[in-house]
């Protein structure tokens, strides 16, 4: 017996939403976005826990799309950043914190000379195609084909409201693929800019790949060859992969690094962390917001980089990721489905393999939000630092039971 | 005898962030583009007072470039978005904060049927001009020449790192001059998505220029003839001369609108208030950032724009306007100088008549920073509803201490 999700309340948001807001959401939080069922309004988070709008709760594995690298409420950040506030958050400058920040992240990260800072990942992207520009003075931009950077005219996965100029210098090659990549570099010829690449390929809805450190190389050798500038779009597995940039462990440094998302706990908060190489480009450049130099979302960042550094935060999510990934996969095998677990343990994506229209996700992942966990049916998803084995092992089961409820449903791959 | 401005901590931050942030700062708030000898980094605000990282103290008239309208810390305003983050800030989706703050902006402004958020003032620009061109399916551009909406490529002040294409459907014209608008208008031809323009003319460092409702009224008539969007960029003044909206006072309603700074007091937020007519665009587009459903910044907002509507904050703003005014012309005459002040009272730019290289102003404005005001020599300054008359007599009196060290020093208009 499948037990009902009340969702009376969340309902009621939804309809007075449509009346004042475009579609009742925007963006990818918008739960059309997901799968019609969802809950659309939050009412409470707590470490690896949600509640929706009916108080319903959730053991949680977007991590509100990756800022929650700690748990919610973590409370060595949020004191840090409280105690900022009490002084001074967005004044007339930046406070200390800002030049802490910055030391302490080019301490940490392995490719990093210097920082700046901003709000979102989009933020971050735009202005590090803006100082590749600046550095190089050349145009061409490389970047793959379907990879996300942001929500402006320039990358924006929709160009309904996009004119073809805002992409005119941007060439598109395919994801870890190095003949793809020599002719796109060749296509730019003398105006190559800078080759912008995801930390591993996270497109939505498909598997996900790592890539391979000869791919990297073979990008970081095109940039050193042409005086192109080699980005990190970092925002979405930085600080949560490896606390020396994701791809450290490959030996290969960008020039340019976007940063956001998990760097502050889940204030708001980017970076931009940058190699002596694209200094100047970077001094040239005018980029700027007014809450950018808030301290408070700063030292909340400063507080989780120190605590990611000093204890086995990331190397505990990776082994709940793993734990996840095996219960996952024997859940799935008791009921006689295949799942297609990729990317990182620590962001899964998820998918049940021959499903082809996603109907089976879709009906799994809402069967496993009435078992009280919050899946996402094509979006790579996140654990968190406060994901305990126990928490692991009662989703596993609820997912366990969400594949019972699917399987007397008949759902079926073709 | 004028006081020396301790500095040494300020100077040895200066020192430390040269090596870990380009220049040791950047964007509006980089102290090289206000005058030498300005301190960079504030260790404390609250009311109206700021304190910089050396503890100088000053009556503030730049409120953080804009978000403080209430005064630093309002108890109300903090209590709300505190109480806020003690459940959920950063989740899986918004709360009905963000509903009831929407619904709440709509009631309020005169030109709003729907909202959306963001985190800057560009955000907010740049999802306007999506918008317009989604909704219109046209691409040109109208905008004021030198008036700033941002600070990216489409419309950042500075053209380094920004490619041609970037501008390729913008259309300059000069502010408030109908002319000019028609010839701009004519250029666009049956190609015009949307006409933007600042509340008021606040360009950099010279005399800011109030519109007439003429000026607004052919504006409106040329979207409402041509099917194009009128959007009001209201980032700087929204919220802080008139609750619904800077144009109401003129009857006339645009479109689109963009707002931040002052809308949640200080924490990081911004939004588009739209009209039924611009919402089809609105929700086609595709536009988001991993913090814009932050729901703290939120239930700050709600609980400013409840006080703004429920208290006389702002008609007490605008009395120390005018008696700031009044003090500074006096005291300048004193001393044997004419001011050219202009913009709202509440926003004033306040310029030396004469000084054509701003040396006297930035003198002058330095000479107020040592005897405890911090003012800008060629940017709009901001008050706030906690400057009280003894703060404005107060910060007049130095101005005049101020204007008396000039003029020793024989510093004179030409």
């Amino acid at each position: 017996m499948t037990a009902t999700l009340a969702n009376s309340r969340d309902i009621a948001l939804q309809d007075r939403a449509r009346r004042v807001i475009p579609n009742g959401m925007w963006g990818h939080m918008a739960t059309r976005s997901i799968a019609p069922g969802y809950p659309q309004f939050f009412s409470r988070a707590d470490g690896c826990r949600v509640w929706d709008a009916d108080g319903n709760e959730y053991i949680d594995f977007m991590c509100a799309w990756g800022p929650n690298v700690l748990g919610y409420h973590h409370e060595a950040v949020d004191a840090a950043a409280l105690a900022q506030l009490r002084v001074v958050d967005s004044g007339n400058g930046p406070t200390e914190t800002l030049v802490e920040l910055a030391e302490e992240l080019t301490a940490t990260l392995d490719h990093a000379d210097w920082c700046l800072f901003q709000k979102n990942g989009t933020d971050a992207t735009t202005a590090c195609i803006t100082i590749a520009r600046a550095g190089t003075g050349r145009r061409k931009i490389i970047h793959a084909r379907g990879a996300y950077h942001g929500a402006v005219p320039w990358c924006s996965p929709s160009v309904v409201g996009v004119t073809a100029e805002d992409r005119a210098h941007l060439i598109p090659f395919d994801w870890g693929d190095a003949a793809s990549l020599d002719a796109a570099v060749a296509q730019a010829g003398d105006d190559l800019a800078a080759i912008i690449l995801t930390a591993f390929r996270h497109d939505v809805a498909r598997d996900q790949e790592l890539p391979t450190t000869a791919f990297l190389q073979a990008a970081r050798a095109h940039c050193d060859r042409t005086g192109a500038m080699l980005i990190c779009d970092d925002v979405r597995a930085g600080f949560r992969l490896d606390l020396r940039g994701s791809w450290a462990r490959h030996g290969v440094k960008p020039d340019l690094a976007a940063y956001s998302k998990a760097i502050a706990n889940g204030w708001p908060l980017a970076a931009i962390a940058g190699a002596d190489r694209a200094r100047a480009g970077a001094e040239s450049i005018f980029t700027t917001g007014s809450f950018w130099y808030g301290a408070a979302a700063m030292a909340a960042g400063l507080a989780t980089i120190r605590i990611l550094r000093d204890t086995d935060a990331l190397a505990h999510t990776e082994a709940m990721g793993n734990r996840l990934r095996k219960g996952l996969d024997e859940a799935a095998s008791r009921h006689g489905y295949r799942l297609r677990q990729t990317g990182p343990v620590q962001m899964p994506m998820v998918l049940v393999d021959g499903d082809r229209d996603l109907a089976i996700g879709n009906a799994l992942c809402l069967a496993a939000l009435r078992h009280g966990v919050y899946l996402h049916p094509r979006h790579n998803m996140f654990l968190c630092a406060a994901h305990g084995p126990a928490d692991i092992d009662r989703a596993v089961e609820a997912v366990d039971r969400a594949f019972a409820d699917i399987a007397a449903a008949g759902l079926r791959p073709a």
